[in-house]
């Protein structure tokens, strides 16, 4: 019985490839999309979703439009310089043919956990609005769903929007607190693994060679990511960041996670920071009465690049 | 020419010990003691700087008496079950026969680096309130010190007092804050690095053979500290938190340093932690103008250690 799960989502160009990776394997059964703003507005990412499973031939999915805004304050786009004004690498599709379902993201996370008690994983791999939101419809979810997996955050390395934060967390820094603090199985998947998930140019060129559209559609909006990570990081290559989530439901045995009860700094300049705290270490008590999470700490980022390759497009070396 | 060092510093056990390995290192030129409170109140840290001087024979060398407590609140000692109620591993010393100077150690410290300038050293292991003032007393002191070294902080690595702070910088904060915007030549030597200088337990023995006074009292006072490190770090030996400063000035070719702003959180869960940020680094505003920081990051944690040993003890393979 493959896992299934919610992908909420802000696509984005790693958000399509971790839509892709999770399509194409048999473990993972995607039971809906929910969409937040992040790598471009909540209009913008929710049309991508839509196109995204379109050209896989998946509109059987359906989509939910989730929040516009974080918890407090306003959303204000940064991302297009890293994922484009489309949100794909500037390649500006067509309109989809299909629209979202009328419930918002929030309703139809609650509807399907409560439906299926036990079973629905939350894989989110944008700011945390739509859980959080969720959560606060009906609070009973946290003890229903099977687990959430999350891309965001930074225990034990320096953050990518600031010196302290990572741009999920960031993004809804009250909503990623309410995460973290829930009665839920969570799995942080941050930036001290997705640094070390990263995909080679010449990797990336299996994309075009494939000659399945899902591929092929990462193939004409990656390179738009790897111009930036290249300016930007120095990196030859890219950053998995979205994908080493989906990664770590598909092969978890690549890698090593550790116990830690997390806060997110609301405030002040290092706003956004995953703050990570074992049970009885001293001077935690801040920490007190929170849930342990598992914080993956290591990972196998040849492996599971390989993996998210091969599953994507066909038989890879 | 010897560096000339004023010590701040607030004994404490590892304060002896880096005091000591100050003493018999030809290197350094000790001008002066300055005494603050930390590993115990600022009466206590005192009478044992005034003591540490007697047994090693050096009276004299001046020690002046620093503040009490931090820039904002008031000290509260919870580092006796660390360094013991006399702040001397529990051996209860007579009292010195000596007295501190007049001037209070802010005085003492403007006094010298004015009248030596470009010559003096401020070597701090201790909280930085004595620095603080200091510099509010005398800013141009920032323009005529020959550098500043400090055992503090903690830039890529968890804190010691909370899971986000090191116990020096978290004792005054403000003071700390103050200590890295000034315009002076700064090394920090945190626990990125002092975690990684241990002194084992085999060797911690070599003390009571030396046959020197120095050595001797160390012999006396670090069992206690050891005993707490093995119960609360698991550690068989000790950190040698502060002696790590004075190998940085000795032996700066065991330390890798890089160069980051610094930033002292002072509020909420994380007080306490220094927060480092790249010149140029994607969204680090809040450092802007801020000097940059020679912050230690590795080092040769043996060869440190032994070379402490060395010193104080004479010939030790």
């Amino acid at each position: 019985m493959p896992e299934k799960i919610i992908l909420d989502t802000d696509p984005g160009v790693d958000d399509a490839m971790a839509l892709y990776f999770a399509l194409r394997s048999p473990e993972l059964e995607v039971v809906g999309l929910t969409t937040v703003f992040g790598n471009g507005p909540t209009e913008l990412t929710t049309l991508n979703a839509l196109r995204l499973l379109e050209i896989a031939g998946r509109t059987d999915i359906p989509v939910a439009r989730g929040a516009a805004n974080p918890l407090q304050g306003v959303y204000a786009n940064t991302a297009a310089v890293v994922h484009g004004d489309d949100g794909q690498g500037n390649v500006f599709l067509p309109a989809p043919t299909t629209q979202p379902i009328a419930h918002s993201a929030a309703e139809f996370i609650v509807e399907r956990v409560l439906a299926e008690p036990g079973t629905i994983t939350l894989l989110a791999i944008g700011p945390l609005t739509n859980l959080a939101l969720a959560l606060q419809r009906e609070p009973r979810i946290a003890g229903l769903v099977r687990r959430v997996v999350l891309m965001g955050g930074n225990a034990f390395v320096p953050g990518n929007l600031s010196p302290a934060a990572e741009a999920n967390i960031f993004n809804d820094v009250d909503a990623a607190d309410r995460v973290f603090a829930a009665a839920w199985p969570v799995t942080m998947i941050g930036l001290d693994v997705t640094h070390h998930a990263t995909m080679s140019s010449a990797q990336l060129e299996h994309y075009g060679r494939a000659g399945n559209p899902l591929a092929a559609h990462l193939a004409r909006i990656t390179p738009f990511y790897r111009d930036f990570t290249r300016t930007f990081n120095g990196l030859e290559g890219i950053y998995v960041h979205d994908s080493t989530a989906v990664a770590f439901l598909v092969c978890p045995e690549a890698f090593t996670t550790q116990k830690h009860r997390i806060r997110v700094d609301t405030q002040g300049f290092a706003r956004g920071k995953t703050w990570p705290a074992r049970v009885g270490l001293y001077g935690s008590e801040a920490w007190a009465g929170r849930i342990e999470v598992d914080v993956a700490v290591e990972v196998d980022g040849p492996r599971t690049v390989s993996l998210e390759l091969q599953r994507v497009c066909g038989s890879i070396p």
